[in-house]
C-alpha cells in the first residue's frame, strides 16, 4: 500500500533525528495515523530517553484518538524489560488496532517477541515495510545482532598513486581539511575506534571524534610489544575518555592511568582481539590503520566495509596500504558510494552480500 | 541573449557529432536562423569533409533567405586554403550578416583573421558565447595550438591499494570487462598511444582502438635499448597501422617492417620525445605506462591529465603507479569527473590551470 511506505519514511526520516545520541540503541522513528491524518510522532532521541512509540504515545495531544490508529515504527516494538518497561504494553493499552513494522528487531532479547504480543492482542500487524530504507538507518547494530560480530570499517586516505605516507614511520598528510574534518565526524558512529601502535608512535593522534557528542567511542590501541605505554607521551592518553591497549599478557599488570584499560592476549590475532569486542558488546569498530593492521584485518577477512579518502596527489614513493609480502586477492568487493569531500573523493566499498 | 546562447548550444550538439573522425581537425558544428526559424544546419562530419559553415550553407533548402541571416558557429570560420577553400569567404558570399563565434580558433593559421575579414565586409561579429561548452568540444586541439604542445594524458588502471600488477613483469588483470572496453573505445580520442618496452614485454597489447575509426592513433613506444625490436614476437606489431618507436641512435638503421619507423635520441628525455611529437603536430597523446614511464612524464611535468581506473580490490603486493626512488609532490592536481564504469570507477584528474 502507498500510504504504508509514505508513513514509513516519514518515520525514517524522525529517526534520523536521534543520529550520534543513541549510543548501542538503534534510531528508532515512529508515527500514528488515524483517518489519514498523523496523530503524533516520535523518535528515540538520546541513549536511555524514551523509545520512538513512546515518546509518540506520550506525546499525542487527543489521547482519545489513538483508538483505532495505526502505528508505524521503523523497528519491532521491544518486549522486554530495559531501560524502559515495554513498548508493546504501552501499544496494547492504548488502543492501537494496526502496527506496521519496517524491520524486526534483531537483537535476540526482541526478536519476534514483539511482534507475537501484539498478535496475541489481536492487533493487525504488517512487517518489512520500506524495508531497505530503514535497514540503512542502523547497518552497524543489525550487522551485530545477525553475526553476532561488530561491524568492521577499514579507513585509508590515499595518494593516487595509493601511498599512506611518503616515509614510513613519518606523518604525511595526504587528504585536506574537509576530508580530514568528515574522518573526524565519522568516528561518532562507530563504539570503538582501533589503531595499531606504529600509528600512535608516526601520527601522535587523539582519536577523538569532533563534535563529541553523548558517547565517546572507546580509542584501542593494538600493540603487542607494549611500545606506546608511554602515558605522558602521546596525545591520546592525554583526555579520560576510555582506551584499551590489547598487548602481551605479561604486561597487563603495569601500571595505568584510570582510563586505560590492558588487555592482555596470549595469541595476539585479528580474530581474537574482535572475539573480544564482541563479547564487550562494541558493535562497530572504524579501523584507522596503518597498512600492518590493515592487512591484517583484510587476511582475516574481518572487515564489512573499506573507506578510502582519495586525494588528487602522487606521491611517487612511500608506505602502500595493505602492504605486505604475499598478494592478496579481494574479489568480494564492491564500490558503494563515492563522494567529493573539499578536493578530495570518499569512496565506499563493501563487501558484496 | 538568451538566443544566441541556445543556437550555440544548438551548434556545439551539432558539431558532437563528428566525433571519433575529425582526426587532427576540431569538431564544429553551425546554425544559421532567420527571423527565429532555423534555416540551415550543418557540422565537420569528417576530416577532409566540408567544414560546418559550408555544409551549412551548401544543405540549406531556401538559399534566398540567407541574406540578412545569422550565422551560429561553434569556432571562427576558416580565412585560409586548407583542404577546402575559406569558410568566410562563402560566408561572405551568401549575405549572412551576423556571425556568432563560439570561439576563437587558436591555430595559428586562422587566429582571428577568419575575424577581421567578416568584419572587413561589414558583418556584425560576435565571439564567446557559449564558451565553455564549445571549449569542451576540443580540449586537445586547443592545447595544441595554444601551446604549441601535445595534451598528455596519463593512464593507469589501480587496485584500491594503488598497485598496477601483484608481481612486476607479469600481467594482472586489474579492472574489468567494461572499464577495459572503454580503455579502447577512449585511444580512439587521442592522435598517439604511447607506452614503454615493459608494457610491451609483459603485457604483448595491440593498442589499437576499438571500434576502430577512420584515422587510428600512432602506437609509440619508448625502447631506449631496443628490447621489443622483434617483430614477429610482439602482438603490437602484427597490424599495418605505424608504430613509432624512439631508441638509442645506434639502432635506428635496423631493417624494420614498413609501418614501424625507428627514431633515434641521443637524450632519451621526455622533453626529447614530445617535441618530436609536437613538430610531427601529435595533438594528443594517451599513454598507457608502465609506472617507470608514467613517473617520467610526471617528473618532467608533461601532462594535463590523469585518468585511474579503480578497481574495488586489494591486492597486498605489487608494483605501485608511478613508483620510483624519491618522493614526488604534485600539488597541482584536482578532480574532475567521476564516474562508475561497471564494478570500477573511472576517476579524472587534471592539473590546476
Amino acid at each position: 500500500m502507498q500510504a504504508d511506505k509514505m508513513y514509513m519514511k516519514k518515520a525514517v526520516a524522525l529517526a534520523k533525528k536521534g543520529r550520534w545520541h543513541t549510543y548501542q540503541n538503534p534510531l528508532v522513528g515512529a508515527v500514528i495515523v488515524k483517518n489519514g491524518q498523523i496523530i503524533a510522532t516520535g523518535y528515540h532521541a538520546k541513549y536511555g530517553a524514551w523509545h520512538a512509540e513512546k515518546m509518540a504515545l506520550a506525546t499525542c495531544s487527543h489521547p482519545e484518538e489513538l483508538k483505532g490508529s495505526t502505528l508505524y515504527v521503523t523497528l519491532e516494538p521491544c518486549a522486554h524489560y530495559g531501560k524502559q518497561p515495554p513498548c508493546v504494553q504501552a501499544v496494547i493499552d492504548s488502543g492501537i488496532s494496526r502496527v506496521v513494522i519496517g524491520q524486526v528487531d534483531p537483537n535476540p532479547l526482541v526478536t519476534g517477541k514483539g511482534i507475537q504480543r501484539l498478535k496475541d492482542h489481536h492487533i493487525t500487524v504488517k512487517v518489512g515495510v520500506g524495508q531497505e530504507l530503514v535497514a540503512a538507518l542502523n547497518p552497524h547494530y543489525n550487522y551485530f545482532y545477525q553475526h553476532g560480530l561488530p561491524y568492521i570499517t577499514l579507513k585509508q586516505a590515499l595518494s593516487l598513486d595509493g601511498k599512506m605516507t611518503s616515509y614510513q614511520g613519518r606523518r604525511t598528510q595526504i587528504t585536506g581539511r574537509a576530508a580530514n574534518q568528515l574522518v573526524h565526524a565519522e568516528r561518532q558512529a562507530y563504539q570503538a575506534i582501533l589503531v595499531g601502535s606504529g600509528t600512535i608512535i608516526a601520527d601522535n593522534p587523539q582519536l577523538l571524534p569532533k563534535p563529541q557528542e553523548d558517547h565517546v567511542p572507546i580509542r584501542i590501541i593494538l600493540d603487542r610489544r607494549g611500545r606506546t605505554l608511554h602515558f605522558d607521551q602521546y596525545h591520546v592518553f592525554a583526555t579520560t575518555e576510555p582506551i584499551w591497549i590489547f598487548t602481551k599478557p605479561e604486561l597487563v599488570h603495569l601500571p595505568t592511568p584510570p582510563h586505560v584499560k590492558l588487555i592482555g592476549l596470549t595469541e595476539p590475532t585479528v580474530k581474537a582481539v574482535v572475539a573480544y569486542l564482541a563479547q564487550q558488546k562494541i558493535q562497530s569498530v572504524y579501523v584507522e590503520g596503518g597498512a600492518t593492521i590493515h592487512r591484517a584485518f583484510l587476511a582475516a577477512g574481518s572487515y564489512q566495509e573499506i573507506v578510502t579518502y582519495l586525494a588528487p596527489k602522487i606521491l611517487g614513493t612511500g608506505l602502500s596500504a595493505f602492504a605486505g609480502k604475499e598478494a592478496i586477492d579481494t574479489t568480494e568487493l564492491q564500490f558503494d558510494r563515492i563522494e567529493k569531500v573539499g578536493t578530495d573523493l570518499k569512496i565506499v566499498s563493501k563487501r558484496r552480500p
